[in-house]
């Protein structure tokens, strides 16, 4: 149970839950708090939702793009245990405006991912319903899963990739800006990559990690939350890739504060001693990690408190 | 991936899926076709959907009913399966007229069976959506899964308790007919008991295994196509409850149709060589394996065949 496109009212009931429901098993190494709950012995389990209208928009997605994106937020959250997934458990909600046809589609968006990353589909449930929906399962297994909880003082805060693209590619799609302009941010957001092959390189050297889907501030706060630590963000070192820079100037948004709450770009943030050697995979340093509690932007010298809004989208033109 | 509450779009959906999604892990021992996927390592996970109008009705479940219910029908295919529950994981889609206070019942009526069962709720998902749901995974573990394949020529039919009783309920409730005259039907629909506990004895003798969720016919039918037996029911030796055959005969049902097609009762059928010694459960024989395809169903000295219908409610005076 994680923080991915939450409000406050989600996340108040996350926190309720899992100051309730403690780990009573043995066998369970880590319950509700992390992307992915953990067994001792390496399985790792995470579950999504999403539905028409909160979560994804039919307008401009295709089914193919919907399968796609869905099965890539839900394996984000195995990557960020830097676990590999078997096998994937898709329970469906249609409405009966949507065909055999459409079914199909899903099913090749969702096994275009699945078979790239040697996962299974080997379950689930369809039922009938009033609103289109899906929740997916997907079960991953690691000898050691990277936590959100070991990030330690004098650690650096690492990202991969750019940040924010996803949100551009979407509000550039919502807004029918030229597509053309933002071909890399209308591509993260239809066909978001897991970074599966990623957290393999980089579990050898983190020591905390979480997937990107809630913004920066939402995202690096449950780093330092969960390990206790004062996490101090560099605004100067977040990486601005040139079509954020060109959509905000046109929004008149500042980059940083854009990145701080634009989800959904299920990149690896990390903590690390050092820069870790990778091969293929573009790693910024953002941040560093201290003694202390909470989240700071650190700007033009000055450090100044960060609070997690958790993702909303940030242009919808009908909410 | 199972038939709970299924009608025939939705199988058909499922028929597809199990068709082009085979198993392409070795670590998977079974994929879609049963009441859970099972890990060759002995983890059993099932998923299943609900929602309001579709599977449930607020008029008359309270949210501690709603919670126990849904967990009843999840920890039915455990036991189904002959495992016992490890973790559950419980991702809800709520509109904004559901408040606090009944998210907390929710919980409560979901733990009411978790923790009697020692299964810890242990992650899932929280998202605000137009429609009030829920998807619950449950993982289990069992040395040897009980499947619905195993059943064997000569073998015979057996069923714990009464079947109908739950459907039984819903009517009396649906229909507000007098609840002090169906005590245990009402209490069936409401407040079902998943037979973890009976399942440990029932697989020391089982050759196959499902959970009464679709129906007497849908669910022996499941049996006998995946056994690739003929299943021969003995319409005399069904049992009817009391309360099964008074609900029937004012409703002027015949009340081994009505048990053919009444689900939810989440009870286990399954098939055996002999029957179980069992202490604290009845048992009834209610058929037997044969050479051959299919569902036959004995009545006067007769065979015919049956038909597998998903079970829908069999009155709803709102559809």
């Amino acid at each position: 149970m994680n923080g991915k496109m939450k409000n406050k009212g989600e996340l108040e009931i996350i926190r309720y839950l899992r100051k309730r429901f403690r780990k009573r098993r043995s066998e369970i190494q880590k319950g509700i708090g992390d992307d992915a709950m953990v067994f001792r012995d390496g399985y790792v389990v995470t579950t999504d939702s999403f539905f028409e209208k909160t979560h994804f928009d039919l307008d401009y997605f295709s089914f193919f793009n919907l399968g796609y994106h869905t099965m890539a937020a839900s394996l984000s959250d195995i990557a960020a245990m830097g676990a590999s997934p078997i096998s994937a458990l898709i329970s469906l909600c249609i409405p009966r405006k949507i065909g055999m046809k459409a079914i199909r589609e899903l099913y090749d968006g969702f096994d275009e991912l699945t078979r790239k990353y040697k996962c299974d589909i080997s379950g689930g449930d369809i039922v009938k319903g009033q609103i289109f929906g899906m929740t997916i399962t997907v079960i991953g297994r690691t000898k050691a899963a990277m936590m959100r909880s070991g990030a330690k003082p004098n650690n650096y805060l690492y990202v991969t990739n750019f940040l924010g693209l996803a949100e551009a590619g979407r509000i550039a799609l919502m807004e029918n800006f030229r597509q053309n302009e933002y071909p890399d941010a209308v591509k993260k957001h239809l066909f978001p990559e897991p970074r599966i092959k990623e957290s393999f390189q980089i579990k050898k050297y983190a020591t905390a990690c979480v997937d990107t889907s809630d913004g920066l501030s939402t995202d690096a706060f449950h780093l330092a939350e969960e390990s206790a630590v004062r996490i101090v963000i560099d605004a100067e070192h977040i990486p601005i890739h040139s079509e954020v820079g060109k959509l905000c100037a046109a929004q008149r948004m500042d980059p940083t504060q854009f990145i701080l709450s634009a989800g959904e770009d299920f990149e690896l943030l990390f903590t690390a001693p050092r820069l870790p050697k990778m091969s293929g995979v573009k790693v910024f340093r953002i941040g560093r990690v201290m003694k202390g509690r909470g989240l700071f932007l650190s700007l033009g010298g000055r450090e100044r408190p960060v609070r997690p809004s958790g993702y909303q989208h940030i242009v919808n033109s009908r909410s």
